[in-house]
């Protein structure tokens, strides 16, 4: 029982580790050869709770597997263009090779200039409209946490096909690029959001629950359909505890697969904000030989 | 009661009719100005059924406005190289100002390819990837179908934020733009397709469907909801007959709108195809000036 119990729990941390592993090697092969060490810069403007534990879990990330990582951080009240003036900056600077913007941005900024300034070949999270758009055909580059929950789905052996996908989220970093990399993968795909009328009624369907609401314990037991998976994007601070948006304690017994919060999808996340760095470090470097 | 039963339908014909007299309008206005007239060509490999009838509608449609329209047949076994040196040709023709490359292409070529080859400045079904991630944040420029579709529900009035919305086809240029086009507008966004499991289950609970699968007579009465929505993209040939994907007789009188086929959306995607090469005319003209 033990043992059942505990192999319900999908273990992103496990995972992540695993290929954290083989991009380190991956970094130490391609310093030999090239010399150069790759280098993602982190661009943070104002102060969001679930945002600074996600960066220092990436610069943490970085530190394992030996990529630089620098941070910028704007004022809350920066402008738009002050924003774009630094992402345009780094752009050009040729020791900079992945660019990583952290969202969500402060209400005052313009989202799409900000997504339009980032060069398509440094756009670690995928953000530029030719690289979003590339997803509807092609998820070799995608944003970081849709492409880390593909990934921990497919090393879990979980078939997608014809299967019942409940996303809750239509943001534009997880909702949407999912649902797009979902359909790619011919599953039947829901998205909900604050807007959807009884929500329950849709999460009680899903094959496989995406929770990425940022409400802390939105999906309760009587929410979820038994032997379904549960992954829970949500990243919420209830006084000193991190919690996601699913009620796991309530749910864990029901489903056949649930990520725990902190360590399902965040490491996840994070690794692939590594895995997109390598990739664009390699394009950069072969390009300019 | 025949009120009531004509008022159901909803007829694409004369809501496109009304937007071309607008457009045609803003044409003679644009040639005045600038002694130019807009040009559209039209690129189309193979040979499918509804894209014939659809690349009549076009020509026509053209005509109706007074823009130039020119057709470029390939074979049906032209390479996925001798299509894109075509439309490289009409990328650097100043007299070229839209490009409508027809979907499907034929199974050997390309699509990838093809979508990134045509210029984004001449991209009137808007499949390059840069237009097509514009899509997540702002419907400016957008895919002739969907588009045509949205504007339809706009002018019938029909509010979409919280709306249970059923699309079935998950193809590049129907199910996946309007899936992202309905959730900017906060709609709940269903997309199934020929992998989704009892397609009845999810199109009864629709207050809106949308149905683009090709498939003559796939959506019956007991699939649709009392009151709902219907929008039929199909466009298939039985026999002499035209018809949609939806059993129009008999699910006409349990609705509250149903677009006819032919007659609905079809005239819609013509007259949008118009919209969008009159936008990327005006915004050649003024940057050539």
């Amino acid at each position: 029982m033990l043992e059942r119990m505990s192999g319900r729990i999908i273990d992103g941390r496990k995972i992540a580790f695993e290929i954290q592993y083989t991009i380190k090697e991956e970094v130490s092969s391609l310093k030999r050869r090239y010399g150069i060490t790759p280098n993602l810069a982190i661009v943070a403007s104002g102060e969001v709770e679930g945002s600074k534990i996600y960066l220092r879990m990436i610069k943490n990330g970085c530190q394992n597997v030996n990529i630089y990582s620098n941070e910028y951080f704007l004022p809350g009240d920066a402008s738009t263009d002050e924003l774009i003036q630094l992402i345009q900056r780094l752009n050009s600077d040729k020791g900079v090779h992945g660019i990583l913007v952290e969202m969500p941005l402060p209400e005052h900024i313009g989202v799409k200039e900000v997504m339009e300034s980032i060069s398509p070949k440094k756009d670690v999270d995928c953000i530029h409209p030719i690289n979003y758009g590339r997803l509807l055909t092609d998820d070799a580059l995608a944003p970081c946490t849709p492409k880390g929950i593909m990934v921990l789905l497919d090393k879990k052996n979980i078939e997608l096909k014809g299967k019942e996908v409940v996303i809750v989220s239509h943001s534009i970093t997880v909702g949407k690029p999912l649902a797009l990399m979902m359909l790619n993968k011919d599953a039947t795909v829901h998205v909900c959001h604050i807007f959807t009328k009884n929500l329950k009624a849709h999460t009680k369907r899903a094959d496989i629950l995406i929770v990425a609401a940022g409400v802390p314990n939105l999906i309760k037991e009587d929410m979820v359909k038994r032997d379904s998976i549960i992954i829970d994007v949500g990243m919420n601070r209830v006084g000193k505890r991190l919690c996601g948006d699913v009620d796991f304690e309530g749910v864990k017994n029901k489903v056949d697969g649930i990520t725990p919060v902190p360590g399902g999808v965040g490491p996840m996340t994070v690794t692939m904000v590594l895995k997109n760095t390598i990739r664009l470090f390699k394009h950069q470097i072969v390009m300019q030989r």
